[in-house]
């Protein structure tokens, strides 16, 4: 993947400064999903982890809304009509999305104005921060339509962002909880107005752009293999890990910049 | 079981809308629980799994307080006397009652009035989601009683609730907390007052009743088991329990209805 | 280990009621770690294993700060020159500092004022629990000095504390946190002014150590242990746990004192 020159299909891409920012675009419908926007991104997020030059990723809103799920006509009708196997063929692909999202080195910050609901909430719940204007509304709403909120991998990982008890009840009740909740749970890292949401958005991921990528897509992946490591077996994990962030020139060039009382500019290498 | 006409010795129980209400009785003595309630209540939890036509329970409070902990007379003289194997047997079967509420597929609302300690937080701990009154005084007191912390789950279970750090100062003070606190943490999900309490749990169980009961079951049953998978173990599996229920017919009722501009109405099959 | 005649070299220890106080002690430069320091402090801390007398410890600030973490002379300049062998011997000497402040059976308090940076972050985060003073800054500085924010166990532990959402956003930002943030999280227990902070955490201390020490132990081994069990597992694990405590004199003793209408003195066996 050339990020310079990526032209997807199925949703917006552009590139500067090391940050890529990926919107839907259907703002009329409020950016669903469909099965060919799941595959571009899916494939997308796995040529990310080749693409050095990507040092973050920001997943934005448009027109007033961040995602409203899977297509109702493109992707609910079809799936009623589907025998088994294309079902799973279906719930591994937006699994993929979300294992791809987490296997990719880059940090990635949703920008979440407007609707969030369904797969669209998902998308916001694999990325590794989240910033919220006001006017957000988070729906996990598996449960509205018929189906389970064990959505690509939602029972494992809306746990341990917000807390057991608030997830069970997100996932029950399919309801859709606001910008101030989601600051006080921890889901939002920060609420934003949305005329500033996509600026402040990209100015965070610019700055951990400028940061040691080596360092921090060690980090990312350390956060996902310690995910049910034990205690001492994550320490150990860590230990190596560190160890090799310790070798790169990143490291060398904080200790030299901390010298001569200048900032660091890493590299990431 | 029949939930219509079942009748147990020891707790209260009531069943109506799909809709189970169980409450310890003893309201003189901040309702306990003795060796015969907790081993009647393991064997209705148990007995929920095959007990379809009951879609959700709630776990009431009454003479205004939830659930006081094992009796001292009737449970902590006698263990003071035991031994191993006779402590083990009860450490089994307390334990045991944690693990049928949460594997039975019902939702469980705890509505926590006044006095919810030792076995009687764990009770709550163990629930899907807490409701407390104003005057909720919640504690997990084990170590005031010359035990450990480590009773029926808790060192696993309540961590997850409302974080390590709160849960550990907790469990090593044994100290009670209140609504406010107890909102703030992600324990209770919402606090209402105490006249209002049984019929908020009770609406809050309709609703879940109202909803696709076979996909909810699906929804407990997965965050229980991706306690302690992997990320990619439990995307993989939550595609697998998903693409189960897109074979519901709760699903189809859904598109059904969105099509027709209509309000689904689930049956949980 | 002599709990009262213990004479370490590189940081200050004092004994009373129980309770170790350790103190970092280059107060001029914010109590930086050292080699010499991180070895004497893992080797004190794995010593109190078999020191039965210590009861609870409390890790406190010296000269308005907590402890600024890995000296960047002492240090950083030799890491930036080490062959990987001797890299993986530093990472794995302060992972094994937290190994031991979790394998101890001692609850660990933090009592942090002003900085708390890095592996200073680190030593609080392995505590059990935290009290802060308005003026704490806690930051998980790693990537700002080049490195990953996998450091002696930060991406396991850190977001059981605070969620995984806000622990992301500290370790890919290496940005400092207050008291207020700190509170509202769960990192902080409470928060208590500066001049009494010490007080606040030595009174804590003493009450922890006045209950069931046994019983305090097998709850903080509970808790390290259940780190990644299933839940079936953790309860078995908390029945044979809890049955051991059962044994223990201090239950009968808080038996006893319960039918005498007296306060239990608890006795640690």
């Amino acid at each position: 993947m050339n990020p310079t020159s990526f032209a997807p299909e199925h949703f917006r891409w552009t590139f500067a400064d090391g940050v890529a920012l990926i919107t839907l675009d259907r703002p009329e419908r409020k950016n669903p999903l469909t099965f060919e926007s799941y595959a571009e991104l899916r494939d997308t997020f796995r040529a990310l982890v080749y693409a050095r030059e990507v040092k973050a990723v920001v997943f934005g809103s448009r027109g007033g809304n961040f995602c409203s799920g899977g297509d109702v006509h493109e992707i609910i009708a079809p799936l009623t009509r589907m025998a088994m196997p294309e079902l799973l063929d279906f719930t591994r692909m937006t699994g993929d999305l979300v294992k791809a999202m987490r296997a990719c080195p880059q940090p990635i910050i949703a920008a979440v104005d407007g609707v969030c609901a369904g797969a669209g909430a998902i998308v916001a719940m694999a990325s590794d921060l989240r910033y919220g204007s006001p006017e957000a509304k988070t729906a996990f709403l598996f449960n509205r339509v018929g189906l389970a909120g064990c959505d690509m991998g939602a029972c494992a990982i809306l746990p341990r962002i917000i807390g057991h008890g608030r997830a069970s009840e997100l996932l029950f009740f399919g309801r859709s909880f606001g910008a101030e909740e989601g600051k006080a749970w921890g889901w939002f890292n920060d609420v934003v107005p949305a005329d500033r949401l996509d600026g402040h958005a990209m100015e965070a991921a610019r700055r951990i752009a400028a940061g040691p990528s080596f360092a921090n897509g060690m980090t990312k992946n350390q956060l996902n293999m310690e995910w049910n490591m034990s205690l001492e077996t994550a320490i150990e994990s860590e230990a190596q890990a560190q160890a090799i962030c310790m070798q790169t020139k990143d490291f060398e060039r904080a200790y030299q910049a901390f010298v001569a009382k200048q900032k660091p500019v890493f590299e990431g290498d």
